[in-house]
């Protein structure tokens, strides 16, 4: 628990906090819309938690420079309310609508739509930050280009808030597609559904969105929910979404996809029409799927590494070896496109310390597994508070010491949490 | 001059190279293909020019992970070539081919199509480089997300040499677009022209391309090349690019474009037809640009402020000022869809002297003019050796100190070029 919780409303306020926690070596640990995943809004070291939720106004709608300027503590939501009669929108699209910007642009969030969008990062133009000399600095610039100094921006975005205190955000704002179009794609397993991906992308498409998803964990959603999904055939599935101005475009590159995919034995894809019942279905389904594992056990933890995406396969081999060498159930699901594998470990009938034994030697694994891939160990949801033990195993001792000295730059005589 | 160049062809050379001049105090200058316009490139304060051009293999094309592995001296050209008959390329598209991709990411390079695919950050997925304590680092990965720590690669791009010697570039893969329209639209001034660009990038659509020129600078092309520019009307164009998967889709983004521009007084636009006899003669006038402005005065000089799309017309009338206050010929054309504008400042028949100091108040005058404008100094050519006294003038004493400070974090005592 914090000490102390300060609620501020306006920069100086930010900035007086930040100052006497500085002057007095009180640790200060920055809190959004608390939805992260890793605890890095945690107070940990008790001191002051700074939540930023009532700085949540929209400063500046600026579209003929095609930015808009917020506080930090808006949530996604709330931006996306405010645009939806506008002809603009923010593109990254992570599952928690109800997230501040601020934690989105700490944690770099990822979401559904990176293959065609990237994340957060690429759609942040300027950040106004805090640094523990107590001053403002601003980072980035409105316009689109910059070559003038190391683009200090983005090194605070994923900075997880152990840098500064992010108080302002100028996201980009990007013109809203006129059309789209998803599909589900049925195949007779999940390997040859991941492996059908990198052919999709080569044939001169670019989705927006390229989800997998098993039958088994599709089977947590029938049990949980007390439902039955539309597709009878079929035990691994692609979901494959498309947007672009014209409908003719978007009906073009699916077709084209549905053609790359046929040598993966693709089985009868459907169309998710957005107004039908099936489709209403599917969507409800993927949506659900997080909380139908949930449901499914008293405990669960989760792993977000992110691989390069035609190796997506060995690491759902991995977790098949890994449930039956440590005695666990791992169901997963994720993103085919960009890599990026969400991973749960189920705690189901282990004790407590069975449980927690057994996690820290599945999560363990799964980063070997990562690091021999030539992937990161979080692709969205950060390292925090939980995670920080294996970041130098993960790393190595220099890099980790580099971003330690990094973090003494502007981190001065202040404790923020302190994960490295 | 150096004091010494070396050609290194091994990492373990760059390795040693580095080690060697960190444990002697020498400075040390990382050099690409030689195209940066900023001079970051020189051995201002002599020692060794590391002139990376003979490291320039392609080490990896990996179709399945949509990335290409290269050493840091490759040019972009013998990349193009490579992908050439490949369904992928590498999508920014800065002017100087035969620059080499180590450069391009020093500088964080443009181009003409920023505003659709972004720069050369959002197109590298990771980085080998030599740190100044002479150990290689990975920054980056294959994958698209990463919530891992800070993100080192993003500081990197476009640190023009002075953190460390890139050694390997993992470049991402793009899908090669299938369809491509361009059209040059007539306004009757330039200001028509520029203010038109937030309206096309409000209609829903997101160009590849969007040029702008006038017609004096037109003018030295038909004087210098001896060639007449096929349109007759109007005095400011705008160059508009679309690609996508179908011509149904780019004809459509061209039309719904075209309707937008209607209320700046547009006149008849010109689609530029690849074969057409005109439309050749329109794309060599576009590339001629800046050689027609070098044929047109014995020296030159360059300005590339970025600033808010929607303000480059405020740049072009400080310009016209100028002009008249100081007495120098300065032409200009750029890139309206992300606020970069190219600059020249001309010496004509002025002296030596006079110009030395005619220049040194423009560029003055130009930088206070972006920074008011909530710009950038440089939006691709970098601050180098020519810029480095203006700096700090423009980001305060306290930025700069923190460039400073991040800068001794890698440098430890190591001189790379200090621009700082």
């Amino acid at each position: 628990m914090p000490d102390l919780v300060i609620q501020p409303v306006t920069n100086e306020e930010v900035q007086n906090v930040v100052k006497y926690a500085n002057d007095h070596n009180i640790a200060l640990t920055p809190r959004g819309n608390s939805t992260g995943l890793m605890g890095a809004n945690l107070t940990i070291d008790g001191g002051i938690s700074l939540d930023m939720v009532k700085m949540n106004k929209i400063l500046e709608y600026d579209p003929n420079s095609l930015t808009m300027t917020v506080q930090a503590g808006i949530r996604l939501k709330d931006m996306q309310e405010f645009l939806a009669d506008k002809p603009f929108s923010y593109m990254p699209a992570p599952a928690m609508h109800w997230a501040a910007i601020g934690g989105n642009v700490d944690t770099n969030a990822g979401g559904l739509k990176a293959v065609k969008y990237g994340v957060t990062r690429e759609h942040i133009r300027q950040l106004k930050v805090v640094l523990t000399d107590g001053k403002f600095y601003r980072f980035g610039a409105k316009g689109v280009k910059s070559s003038s100094g190391y683009l200090l921006k983005d090194i605070i975005i994923g900075s997880e808030g152990t840098l500064g205190v992010v108080t302002e955000v100028t996201i980009r704002l990007y013109p809203t597609p006129k059309k789209s179009i998803n599909a589900i794609i049925p195949f007779p397993n999940l390997d040859d559904a991941i492996n059908s991906v990198p052919a999709i992308l080569a044939s001169g498409v670019v989705p927006t969105t390229v989800e997998f998803v098993g039958r088994e964990v599709i089977g947590l959603w029938e049990k949980y929910y007390n439902e039955t999904f539309p597709i009878k055939e079929g035990n691994g599935f692609i979901i494959l979404g498309f947007d672009a101005f014209t409908y003719t475009e978007v009906k073009a590159e699916l077709n084209q996809a549905l053609e790359a995919v046929k040598k993966f034995n693709a089985m009868k894809a459907v169309v998710l029409d957005a107004d039908s019942p099936e489709a209403k279905k599917i969507w409800g389904c993927r949506e659900a799927l997080i909380l139908a594992i949930q449901k499914s056990t008293p405990k669960m933890d989760e792993v977000d590494i992110c691989v390069p995406i035609n190796h997506i396969p060995d690491v759902l081999h991995r977790i098949l070896e890994l449930e039956k060498e440590v005695g666990m159930r791992i169901p997963s699901f994720g993103h085919a496109g960009d890599g990026n594998l969400h991973i749960y470990l189920c705690s189901d009938d282990l004790s407590d310390d069975e449980y927690k034994q057994k996690s820290a030697k599945v999560i363990t694994e799964l980063y070997k597994t990562a690091k021999k891939l030539d992937g990161n160990m979080s692709g969205e949801h950060g390292i925090g508070y939980a995670r920080k033990d294996w970041f130098e195993g993960y790393y190595g001792k220099d890099y980790t010491n580099l971003l330690r000295k990094i973090k003494k730059v502007a981190f001065l005589r202040l404790f923020f949490y302190c994960r490295f």
